[in-house]
C-alpha cells in the first residue's frame, strides 16, 4: 500500500509537503520545547518525577477518573488495560472486528496478554449492534472462556474517525452492567470525540471503566498515552507498565509537552475539525464520477472519501497527489501525501495541528488538478 | 439451556432414553471392551507402546499423511496443531466464527498458545467466502500479527454437521497456497464427511496439511483423537502433547479401542446418515406451523431443526421429548434427549451407533405427540 | 544417554529383561484389565461417568481432601494444580531445583502457564532449606513478580525416591501460612511416600493445599493421575483440563483399573520396597571400587547408586547389565535395564509390580558378573 | 526496606541530600536539555525521525553491531532481546540467580514471553561457573524445553557493580558455540564495564550476539535504552517493541538525549568510578567493628558494604546517615541517601554524575559521624 512519504522532499526545497497521512505525526510546538527543556524531573520509576505525577492528576481529573497513569503509547495504553480488566486465565474480550486494538496492535492482547477476542461487527458509524453483542457473552461453562471486557473506540479509526453517540455508550453500559462486564475505551482520539460532541471527556467516559488517551496524534505531544481507571485497577497497571518495559526515568520531560497537550492541544482541536469539514465538503464538490464521499461520516478529524473511477488505482491517485509537476500549476509548488484505507477503493487523509485553514484550500486546489487529470484519463480502466 | 440428562432414568426401568445429545456420549462396543482387555501394551511415553503405534500407524495411511499422532481429545488435537502451525511469535490463524476451536475450546489458542484469532463469518454450509479470508491475511508490518494458518471443520458442527465440498477445498488450499499459509482440519467427524461424500478421508485431506480427527464420537471409541501431518509436524506436536500433559504411560488400552474405530466404527457410519435422513424426512412431514427443517442441510449424522411455534421455548420442547407420560402412549415408553443448538430457536438431535432405525422411527412416534400436544396449546405464545 | 530398550528381545526368546528403568513401565495386572472391560461408562466431560466419578470420590476420601479431578497424566495434574493456584498475571512459584516440574515438564509452567519458576536448592533429602525458601518470598513491588505457591515433591524423584519427614512438611506449611501461600505436592509417587512412613497419604496431606497423584507408576495402571484439593480449587482444574485437551469422554475405562490402582496397587508397594532394600543392600556388599551407594538415601522404590570406577561409563555399565552372554552364566539368562541418571556417575533402577524377589536376587547375580569383569579391567581408565 | 526518599526536603532549604541510592535517579544535563528542545523529530513508528536514526546508527557503531533499536526502558530492552532469541515454542536461556532480568523485571520472560529461566548461581565476581552452566544445557527431549540463551550482566549489578573479565566472555562465547546457544548481555552499565576495563565497548561485545544498553542510569539521559544485534535480530526486535507498546512518535526528543548520553554520559563515567573508589577507600579507613568492605569488589560505580555492628539494622543505619542534626556539625548540612541491598546486611551506594569529588569528602565525613554514634551504642544489639 501506498505511505506516503511525507517526510521526503523533491530536492526542490520550495515545493512544500502538506502531510496529511496521520496526527500522529505532529511535531511538538516552541511552548512544549520549552517546557521540555525547563522541566521538573525525578526518577518515576519510583514515582519521584513531580512533572509526570502532575500530568496524572491533571488527566485524572479531566477523564473524571479516580486515578490515571503515563505510558509511552497507546498500544501499551490499550494493552495495561485489558491485561488489568482480564486479569484472571480464561478471559475474553469482546470488541468491534474494526477495532485498532484488534487491527493495529499486533494481536499483543493474545499473543503476549492470552485473552481471547472476540469481534462483533462495527456498523459503519462505529457502533454495534448491542443484540450481538449480548449473544456472545459467554454462559459459564468449561467449554468457553469467560467473558469479562467490552472495548470501545472513540472517535471509532477505521470507521472515519466517528465519535460514538452517548446514548450507545449509555445503552452499552447498562448492558456490561447486566453482565458484569467491564468497559473499556480505546480513546485514542478521545478529545476529538469530546471536542466533536461540545462535552467534558468525562462525560463520555461515565459510561466506561477505563480509557487510555493519546498526547500524541491531534494534542501534538511528542510522546506518550494516560490510562484512566479506578484507583486499584491503576495499581494493576503499573504493574503492568513495568512488566512491559515501559517504566521510564526522568519521563517529566515528555509529561511536559503532554501537561500541554491536555490544555492547549485540546483547546484547538475544533480547528483541525473545521478544517476537515472544508476539505470533506469541497471533495463533495468534485467530480462525483471520480471520488465519492459520505459528508455524514466526517465528524472529527478524519476525512475518508472513496475512488469510483477505475481510471486510477486509489495507490496511483495518492501518487498524483504527492507529485509536483509545474506544468500543472507553477503557483501550487505543494505535494499532498495521504494513504488508501486498505478497504476497497478507500483514501483517508486527516486534519491535525499543522494543517492550516490555508493548507486545506490548497490541498482542495491540488484535489481539482488532480481529479482533472483522471476524469480525462481513456475510458478504459488501467485498474485490475 | 436444556441439557437433557440422558443417563438418568426416571425411576421407570421401563422407559429407555434415547440419547440424542450427541454422539460424543457412545459407549465402546464389547469387541472394543475385549481388545482393550487383550492389548498388547508399553511406555507410550518412551514410544514403547505396539498398540499405540499400531494405531498411529494406520491412522497415517487412512489419512494420506506421513505421521500421525494419538492424544486424549480432539481438543488437544486441534491445540497442538494449531500450536505447531503457529510455532514462532505474534502468529494469526484465520477460521471461522462457528469454528469449534474458536467457540468451544476455552479460547486455549489465545489463552495458552498466545496465537490471535481472527474470524470469518461461516456460510450456512459451513464454507466461507473466500475474498474474505484473502482481505484478511495480513501484510508485513509491525502493527500486524501474520497470518500462519487457516482452520476449516468438516464435517461443521455448528453448521448442522454440513460437509465441505471438495471444490471448496481445492480452492481454499490455492489460496493458502498463494499466501504461503498452513491448512489444518479440525475433522473431529471426519469420517462423517468421507462417508457422506462416499470418498476415502485422504481424498478430503489432500487439501490440508494437518487433521485432528476423533476416534470417539460416531467411531465409538472411549478416549482419543489423531493428528495426522507431515514428519516434522508431528514432531512438533509428540513436544506439545508433552508439555500439555498428554502423554500417556500404556495408551494401548484405548488405542486398541481406536483402531477398531477406524475400521468397524467407521464402516457403519452410512447407517448413522441414514438414520438421521430418515428423522430429518420425518420431521419434515410434520405439522410446519410448529417444526421447520432445512432438508439440504442434513447431509451426516446431525439434524438441525426451527421451532417455529413460541406456544413452548426449545427448552420446553426438548424437556416434553424427554418425558414419558403413560397417557400420551402407554406402548412409546421412551423418552428422548435432545438439546437447544443455543442458536435462535434451534435444536440439535445427532444419531450414532446407540440409535437403530427402528429408533428413529420411535423418535418420529414421540416426535408426533409432543408436536400435537403443541399445535393444540392455546394461539398466545407462552415464550418470550 | 543410555535408554535401556526393555521391550527389545535379542532374538533369543530365552532371554528374559528385567526391565528397572522405572515403574512407569509398569502393565495393567489381569484384574485390572477384565476391571476396564467391564466398565460402567458415561461421558465424562458432561460429569456423566459412574467410574471416573467413583474414582475421583474414592481418591479425595483417601487424600483427605475435599474434592478430586481424574487427568490423563502426572504432568497435567501438576500444570493445572500449578495454574490453579497462580490463576493471576505475574505470580512466580518456589520449587527444588530436582524437581520434576522443574527438570522435566519442558518447563510448561512457564511456557503456557505465563508463571515465574524460581528454584530453591534441592537438599540430597529431598528438602530444601526453608530459610532459603523465605529469603526468596517477594516483597510487594511492581519490579517483582508476586510468590503465590512452594512445590514439594514426595517421594522426591531426582534424590532418588527420597521421603519428606512430616516435620519438614509442617515447617513448611507454618512458612507458608505465614507468607499466604499455597502449598502444593507433586506426589507422583505419594502412595511410595505413604507406605514408606506407614501413615495414610491424608496425613501427608493435611500440610498441603493440593496435590497430584499418579494411578500408573507403582500404583500399576495404564494411564492417569488425580488432582486433590478444595472444591473451588477443581473447579478450576476442570477448566484447565478443559483448554489443555485433558477432557476425555468414556474415561472410566482407565478409571476402573485406577480405582484398583488405589486400592491393590496400593497395597503391594512394600514389596517393592523390600525389593529395592534387597538390591541396594545387595549393591552395597559388591566390590566399593566399583560401585558404591549410601543406603540410607534408599526409602522407596528407586535406588541410586555410583559408578566409582573409571574402567568404563555409566553407559557402558548398563549396557553390560543389559546384554546377556552364554559365557558368563548360561543358566543366568536375563538381561537388567536400568539408566545413567545423568548427574555425574549415577545409575538408577526402580523396583515395580513386575519385580519379584526372585528377580532381585537374580539382578544381584547379573551385578556381581558385571562387577567382576569391570575390576578385572584394566587399571587406565577408558571413561573420558 | 529503607528506600531513601532522596527527593524529600526537611523543610530546611540549607540541608542537601547527597542521592546516592542509584545512577537512575540522574537529571539531563542543561546540553541535553537544550537538545531535546532542538531536536529535529519524526514518527518513529514510521522510522521517520532523523535522531533516532541519529542515535540508532551512532550506537550500533560504537557498539559494534550491525544495528541498533531505541527503546523506552532497559526491562524493554531485555525483554525484546530475550524474546528475539527465544523465537519458537518451549525455549529455554540460563542466566545468573543475580541476574536483573531474573530478580527485577517481574519474571515478565515468563509470564508474557513463556519463556522457562534456569538459573546457574552468580559467583561473587559477576560470573559464573561455566561447568554448571554446560551441565545445565538441555538435551533433545520432550520432556525438556529447548536451551537457548545465555544471558550475561555487565557489569552485575546485584553482585556490586562487578565488571566480567573478558577471558569469562570469552569461554563463554566458546562454550555457547559448542551448543549452539545465543549470548545477550544485560548492558544496562556497559558503558562503565567499559571505562574500568578502559577498552571500547565492542571488545567487550565481540562475545556477544546481542546487547540492551540504557541511556539513563550512568549516561544520564533521561529516558531510553539501545538493543544493538544483528540486523534480522534488530527487525524481530522492532515487532516485539511494538506489541509491547513500546513504539513512540517524536521519540527524537528523547534521543537527542540519548546521543549526550552516549559522548558526554560516557566519558565522565571514569569520574563516578574514581569517586566510589574514594569512598569505598575511605569506608576501608572506618571503624571496622561497625563496617567492612571488599575493595576488590568495588569496581565500577557501585559500592556494596557490610553493617557488622549489631548495635543498628541496615535500615537504621541508612536512616542516620539520611538525617541532618545539627548537634552532629553544624558545618556538615547533609543528608547522604542509600539504601540496603536486601541480602544480609549489605548497603549499597552508587556514584553518578550528580555526586562530585568534594561530595564524596562531604559523605565520608558523614559516615564518620554515623559511625562514631553507632560504635558509642550499648554492646547489646537492637537488631533483631
Amino acid at each position: 500500500m501506498y505511505q506516503g512519504g511525507g517526510s521526503n522532499s523533491q530536492g526542490d526545497g520550495a515545493v512544500r509537503v502538506i502531510d496529511m497521512r496521520s496526527d500522529t505525526i505532529t511535531k511538538p510546538t516552541p511552548a512544549m520545547r520549552q517546557a521540555m527543556a525547563n522541566a521538573d524531573v525525578g526518577d518515576d520509576v519510583l514515582g519521584e518525577d513531580p512533572t509526570v505525577n502532575a500530568l496524572q492528576e491533571k488527566a485524572a481529573k479531566l477523564l473524571g477518573m479516580e486515578a490515571a497513569l503515563f505510558v509511552p503509547s497507546g498500544t501499551m495504553g490499550n494493552f495495561c488495560s485489558i491485561m488489568a480488566h482480564c486479569w484472571e486465565r480464561g478471559s475474553e474480550m469482546l470488541l468491534g472486528d474494526c477495532a485498532h486494538i484488534f487491527i493495529y496492535e499486533q494481536g499483543g492482547s493474545a499473543q503476549l496478554g492470552g485473552i481471547h477476542p472476540r469481534t462483533v461487527r462495527n456498523k459503519p458509524d462505529g457502533t454495534f449492534d448491542l443484540e450481538e453483542v449480548e449473544s456472545k457473552v459467554r454462559t459459564s461453562d468449561p467449554h468457553l472462556p469467560i467473558t469479562r471486557l467490552i472495548c470501545v473506540e472513540n472517535t471509532q479509526n477505521i470507521c472515519g474517525g466517528r465519535v460514538l453517540p452517548l446514548s450507545f455508550l449509555k445503552e452499552l453500559r447498562d448492558l456490561a452492567d447486566k453482565h458484569k462486564l467491564a468497559v473499556h475505551m480505546d480513546g485514542a482520539r478521545l478529545m476529538n470525540a469530546a471536542a466533536a460532541l461540545n462535552v467534558p471527556p468525562s462525560e463520555i467516559l461515565q459510561y466506561c471503566d477505563s480509557v487510555s488517551m493519546c498526547l500524541s496524534k491531534g494534542l501534538g505531544a511528542p510522546v506518550g498515552s494516560v490510562i484512566g481507571g479506578k484507583k486499584d485497577f491503576i495499581a494493576r497497571c503499573v504493574r503492568l507498565r513495568k512488566v512491559l518495559g515501559g517504566g521510564m526515568r526522568q519521563s517529566g520531560v515528555l509529561a511536559a509537552a503532554g501537561l500541554l497537550a491536555l490544555t492547549d492541544g485540546a483547546a484547538r482541536l475544533h480547528q483541525d475539525h473545521d478544517n476537515a469539514r472544508i476539505i470533506a465538503e469541497g471533495i463533495k464538490r468534485l467530480d462525483p464520477s471520480v471520488l465519492q464521499i459520505d459528508l455524514e461520516a466526517v465528524q472529527s478529524n478524519i476525512i475518508v472519501f472513496n475512488l469510483v473511477s477505475h481510471a486510477v488505482t486509489p495507490n496511483q491517485f495518492c501518487e498524483m497527489l504527492n507529485t509536483y509537476d509545474p506544468k500543472d500549476d507553477l503557483d501550487l509548488n505543494i505535494r499532498v501525501s495521504m494513504s488508501p484505507t486498505g478497504f476497497k477503493r478507500g483514501i483517508r487523509c486527516v486534519t491535525h495541528l499543522h494543517i492550516t485553514a490555508e493548507d486545506a484550500q490548497l490541498v482542495l486546489k491540488k484535489f481539482r488538478i488532480v481529479i482533472d487529470r483522471v476524469a480525462g484519463m481513456l475510458g478504459e480502466s488501467v485498474d485490475k
